[in-house]
């Protein structure tokens, strides 16, 4: 039974030495996340994650949801008592705005409590986690009363909320969509159609649920610009707050899935339900990509939390589990053979693993950093870096981050060699469950043409061009430091990659935009990798100068130096394989005709 | 629902004009395998396969095996049915030895046969797959007694397999072995011990299993030196063949496993069951490596086979699914949306499997022809050099093989995006399926360290040398060819690559064994990635003859060349980045203790 430990060394080192927060103190929300009080939270969600959600993830996988001829879905046993709990202890509020009873924390502290809680059940942590970009796409684009309506209960978690896109002819292209919303009198709308792939559909966890839902304004334009966003309540709201009637929304069926099966996956019919529209008309894609970035970054952070799980289960294994010598002799002579983790393909592993995620979490982090200063700033300038940065880096998250977390639990599942393929260990559940992540908010492919074709080329290249300058302003800061040369030397190499592909593309894609499409995913990667290579040479910066000052000999600080190295020497070499991939252009991968497939 | 449909063509391709078989008549077997005579072989084992085995596919999958309170074992619905008709159809015996019963269809027959089968149905696939494992140990180390007594029926096929290593505390390393073989007075062994992952280790299909069981003679010496192999029957033989008493071993449990549910895995518990020596005592691990290499390339084929059968469905998805417009304008105006095979991020996905697909295939069948002439062939030498390529190969194909069908399983779910999450679709069915044949048979660490802690120095080199030797013979032959300069030119490269990766180990690996295992894996990958060069480069040749004499304009052979470019262009870049992971050696591998994981 795989059990899960959350690495709050790490979170400590990376809010207080990495992103120093303290030096945010200006903004909202950072004042009163002081080192203890943050601490705090978080050892109380370790609490939470490890002891209440963990337990019940092989439970959720092995029993799965089911759904009732009435159309109601029971969640699997230990789900509901679970939920209860996360209710009491007020988990659904601390990133919410204090206006509507939230408790206000910074991004920086509420990804990490998410997550915690989807490292210990991915599938548990969807329900609250599509709760709140329902509550997001309603705080940005509600009406004061609509707000006021919903979002204190979605808050609470006394409600949840769902996100409505996908029909059965159209997932990525949304311009495709059926689904109607026709005007009533009273300014409400009738939605009728099929929606499917909604994660938390329908449950028994919470006593109503806000559907947001996209649909069409018979009439409107064509296409995408026809779309509009509808709030869509389970349970009809009475103007006194409590519930009314059952609204024409139901669970047609659930999903039989590969993985998250503690989720329910639904097919919902909208028969004539009412709803009620956010935002304006044919305007609704706007609202959505709101919740959307929120929630791609999130499934970014799903990528990270299954490979943090799965490498933690792989390290216990690989410490217990005797079998062989070491190459270099024996180093437990006494007992039977050696445990496998003096090998160095299962120390390879380990360190690959170790890598990504010390890295991926520090990149997550510094990006959510952005969001808090895009979101907070009083500075015109900051606010607007944040926002260029945030926007470039949610597709390279949610991509590099949901296909390493997948490779990384598929290698940790490998260290368990057959008994990795066996249920009861718990890899091959973290396996199915980390595939999700890099098929739903948008497949893999889609961020990458959403980064290439989009963000890279949004007000003539502003953001990438900042990333560029945010990497040399540390370079300059840095390169004279000895002890920080090999970094600093491989992060130089990645960046100047980084930026012959982004030149590359410039030069190229007008000419044939499949010079994009067919290098778009290898500059995903490429991207990634310097991500993380800018992420782990400030961290050997800071290591480096505690080594140098009060910590010496601090293991911590030790394994930080080593782990760069790692990265440097044993992953980033992966970069140039992705670069000459690029730059050979739409012509290997367009030559064949479609039909000669 | 998946199908599968056999690539005949392909298969003609390599037999006819790459390998060029006819060329071999002198081998026994071959003179008999006219391409009519082959054509009708596959052809009928193609009907097999996509009309039998492949709509039980899933069947197998969704119902799995049962084990009953008497521990017999039942298999999925329909099972039976199809080995019945397997059997009746003469399948088992194609690769016989015609004195047993066998039809001696040279191994590059058969292995494509077998590629067909494990593509439609890899679960029902591996049960006659071990029975041919058991059928070669026996064939090689039996005494003609036993081969006379128990050879028969498992060509005609109405008796099966299995084998039997792995226990509860020892997989890798066999010295940890605790089943026991008690002499008996007769001769025989009474084998007392519990036996786990033992694939198709009790079913119904057939009326006697043949164990092939490792144990250990009280007395012997210590470790891996005192194990001894045992056949040890389901139901004893009779002197007149008939059926006799049950025999002590019994199914103590099915594995609850991520895919193949349709293969039943066994605990399997030996009480003093009645076991027959095979070979000399404490010399089994001799008679099993037998059983090992071969099967060790059949789980290589397994690999390739699900990359296989998910690019056919994803192939066909691709062709199907309507959503977005090409980046270039519309390819189908006169419908709502293009179909994806437009988009190059789709397009990079088919070419990188259908490049890996036929890339491999030809590898496997390359070997195979060396395995034919390993065994058959009337000169010394070439018998040498053909086992050298085999023992070297073996790793290489069963360990790049699996991680790539495995990674081109899950690509090509990708293709169908949240569908490829379903059930229904088949897809995931691909993904889990093919995971096992990474880990079992020796997880693929173990044939990375077989290849460079064994393989690369038998005799001196003397495998590894041949290898390049017929690089470079190939090359010399070729280079003069203007239309094969990009080729060989890429070829060259990768050769050079692997030779300065081989050189690296021979001088550091000495002096430190961890630089040798801290670099396999990459190794593995750079030999896999240099055999496929190779392949392409052959074929390659071979389509640029056709071209360029009668075959002028066929699509056939241009697509080849296409895919042989995208290979080079897209794929084989690669290759530096496992370089340069290898010259970085164990030191940042290895920098962390154990105990600082």
């Amino acid at each position: 039974m795989p059990t899960y430990d959350a690495p709050l060394r790490e979170y400590r080192f990376l809010l207080n030495e990495f992103l120093e927060i303290s030096r945010f103190q200006n903004l909202p929300g950072f004042a009163e996340a002081t080192p203890d009080v943050v601490d705090a939270v978080l050892e109380e969600g370790a609490k939470l994650a490890s002891e209440v959600l963990a337990p019940l993830n092989r439970v959720g996988d092995v029993e799965g949801c089911t759904r009732h001829a009435d159309g109601s879905v029971t969640t699997p046993k230990g789900f509901k008592e679970a939920y209860k709990l996360f209710v009491e202890g007020g988990w659904p509020a601390i990133g919410a705005d204090p206006q509507f009873g939230g408790q206000g924390f910074p991004e920086v502290v509420t990804r990490l409590f998410s997550e915690m809680m989807s490292s210990a059940n991915m599938a548990f942590g969807m329900y609250p986690g599509l709760s709140h970009g329902a509550y997001s796409a309603l705080h940005a684009h509600g009406t004061p009363e609509q707000k006021k309506k919903y979002l204190p209960k979605l808050v609470t978690g006394e409600w949840t909320g769902t996100m409505n896109l996908t029909e059965p002819q159209c997932g990525t292209d949304l311009g495709l969509m059926r689904t109607k919303a026709e005007p009533q009198s009273d300014g409400s709308y009738k939605i009728s159609g099929t929606k499917i792939f909604i994660s938390a559909g329908e449950h028994d966890m919470a006593e109503n649920i806000i559907h947001l839902v996209l649909a069409k304004i018979p009439g409107g334009p064509e296409g995408i610009k026809g779309v509009s966003l509808f709030l869509v309540p389970k349970f009809l709201v009475n103007e006194d707050g409590s519930l009314g009637a059952r609204n024409g929304v139901s669970c047609g069926s659930l999903e039989h899935k590969m993985g998250i099966h503690g989720n329910a996956t639904c097919v919902l019919n909208y028969d004539g339900a009412t709803g009620y529209l956010i935002g304006e008309p044919h305007k609704g894609m706007r609202a959505m990509f709101t919740m959307m970035n929120e929630a791609r970054l999130g499934v970014g952070l799903q990528g990270l939390s299954q490979s943090e799980v799965a490498y933690q289960n792989a390290r216990t294994y690989a410490k217990d589990r005797l079998q062989g010598r070491s190459l270099t002799g024996p180093k437990e002579p006494d007992k039977p053979a050696d445990p496998i983790i003096v090998h160095p393909d299962i120390r390879r592993v380990l360190m690959n693993i170790k890598a990504f995620n010390e890295g991926a979490r520090a990149f997550m982090l510094w990006t959510a950093m952005q969001g808090d200063l895009a979101h907070k700033s009083g500075d015109a300038k900051e606010r607007e870096l944040g926002d260029d940065l945030m926007g470039l880096l949610t597709p390279v998250i949610k991509g590099y981050f949901t296909d390493m977390g997948y490779r990384n639990a598929t290698d940790a599942q490998q260290v368990l060699g057959g008994h990795g393929y066996i249920a009861e260990w718990g890899m091959e559940q973290f396996v199915r469950d980390s595939r999700i992540a890099m098929l739903y908010e948008g497949a893999n492919g889609i961020q990458a043409l959403d980064l290439v074709g989009r963000k890279l080329a949004t007000n003539g290249g502003r953001a990438v061009f900042a990333w560029f300058r945010l990497i040399d302003t540390f370079l300059e800061e840095t390169e004279a430091t000895p002890e920080l040369a090999p970094y600093c030397d491989a992060l130089r190499l990645a960046r100047m990659q980084l930026e012959e592909a982004t030149t590359w593309f410039m030069a190229n894609a007008l000419a044939n935009p499949d010079h994009a499409g067919a290098g778009s995913m290898d500059y995903l990667y490429l991207f990634g990798l310097t991500g993380l290579a800018f992420m782990w040479a400030q961290m050997a910066r800071v290591a480096n100068a505690r080594l140098a000052n009060d910590k010496a000999g601090d293991r911590f600080y030790e394994t930080k130096m080593h782990t760069a190295r790692y990265f440097i020497e044993r992953v980033l070499p992966e970069a140039s394989a992705h670069l000459a991939k690029i730059k050979s252009g739409a012509d290997p991968v367009m030559a064949l005709p479609a039909d000669a497939f």
